[in-house]
């Protein structure tokens, strides 16, 4: 009997938003690896069981359900949005390269989702536009001086940049440092996009200029869009605005 | 009577990964306009009716989109992958721009989906795992020297680059180059991606070094991810390997 491991991407949060495919790999697997948050979302039968861990212990999650699968059982790490943005399909990776053997010799599937800076784009209008980076704000694993050059090489560059993990309790001060970088590079007009919960009964979206942009505007669960020098605002009295990134791109100055 | 505008993102073409939102929202429009291999891919009921066009017409077909809106016709604007990201979305929100009034009053609802870079990433592991940016390679809107100034600066930043529209009849020569520019910042050994059709029965997945890299691997519907210089390949015998970037990340060299 050979185990398989299917590692799920559940989208932003918003069930309209999960794909008949990645319904589909939760209705086969038996055991069920995530962060908390995540995993609750699930609805499962009673043959199939939850392994909730912190958000923190990426690696040792994947290892747990790696170990699991090899025992010959259909498993499944959940994640957020699309598991291979900055999630769990690339902890699953590393803990295949330098485990045994036989985690080699899993079938291993990958389910893509919805991942947050397209929901929120969506929400909004198209600020992902023309060019563009995901950058993510957390120096758990990365130094902050490499965000930093990032930061400042995309905008100097024209991209517009989503941020991931914006803030949380243990990195206060790091979303304010990187809208000081931008500040550097880009003017205080480009339009910068708060986005959270995007699709869901809960969600927040907020639009100011990066001038005004502070970080006591996002938590954990937001993901922030800031513009290019090229990025509009279009207002429209009643409905909300939409803000967007033009196709057509010019060199920046 | 009010219309409204529905700009659909449907995916990378696999039926299972069209969100239940999307056919939801195409379930609820009368007319569809888009290029027309996403039009074709539509299963519509008798009183719904197809307006395809060609794929360098999205302005103009935006504009006739929302003139039928206005009308008080609920219209959808379909887009391959996601709406939002080198697709039809940016092009809407232009003509309600500089358009009429009236325009700007229409309910506009856009339904994100999965883009190819995100479905390509799935089928051969996390190219993605870290901090990444979309570069669209056509300079139909865009000079090339920025398109260029941007390949640069990411791969000096140590990003992972996923290339859009990489080629076609009209832009033979832009692909080459662009290897061309990536080669002079990173190794010769840097894992290429070369994905098409990914989780259609037509996929194409290609693995190359970006030293053997060559623009005749790819067509028009190709999404190419090249990795940063931390871009690992597992060899896995008889299973496909696996393509991953890990989520630790030093400073370049």
């Amino acid at each position: 009997m050979t185990g398989r491991l299917a590692i799920i991407g559940l989208g932003p949060g918003n069930e309209a938003q999960v794909t008949p495919e990645a319904s589909r790999a939760v209705e086969q697997a038996a055991f069920f690896y995530g962060y908390k948050p995540y995993v609750d979302r699930l609805e499962l039968r009673h043959d199939q069981t939850r392994i909730s861990s912190d958000n923190r212990e990426e690696l040792a999650r994947a290892k747990e359900a790696l170990a699991k699968a090899v025992e010959g059982h259909s498993v499944a790490v959940v994640s957020g949005g699309d598991p291979g943005v900055f999630a769990m399909a690339a902890a699953v990776c590393e803990a295949i390269e330098s485990g045994p053997e036989a985690w080699k010799a899993l079938d291993i599937e990958i389910v893509p989702g919805i991942t947050a800076m397209l929901a929120v784009a969506a929400r909004i209008g198209a600020p992902l536009g023309h060019d563009f980076c995901a950058i993510s704000l957390s120096d758990n694993l990365k130094p902050w001086d490499l965000i930093e050059l990032r930061l400042l090489a995309a905008a100097g560059a024209g991209f517009v940049v989503a941020l991931y993990n914006p803030i949380s309790k243990s990195r206060p001060w790091q979303l304010g440092r990187a809208f000081e970088a931008l500040s550097a590079i880009l003017p205080g007009t480009v339009p910068v996009v708060f986005g959270s919960a995007a699709g869901r009964p809960d969600e927040r979206m907020e639009v100011c200029l990066l001038a005004d942009a502070k970080p006591e505007m996002a938590d954990m669960a937001t993901c922030i869009i800031v513009g290019s020098t090229e990025t509009r605002i279009i207002r429209r009295g009643e409905k909300p605005a939409l803000v967007y990134t033009p196709r057509a791109a010019t060199r920046p100055k």
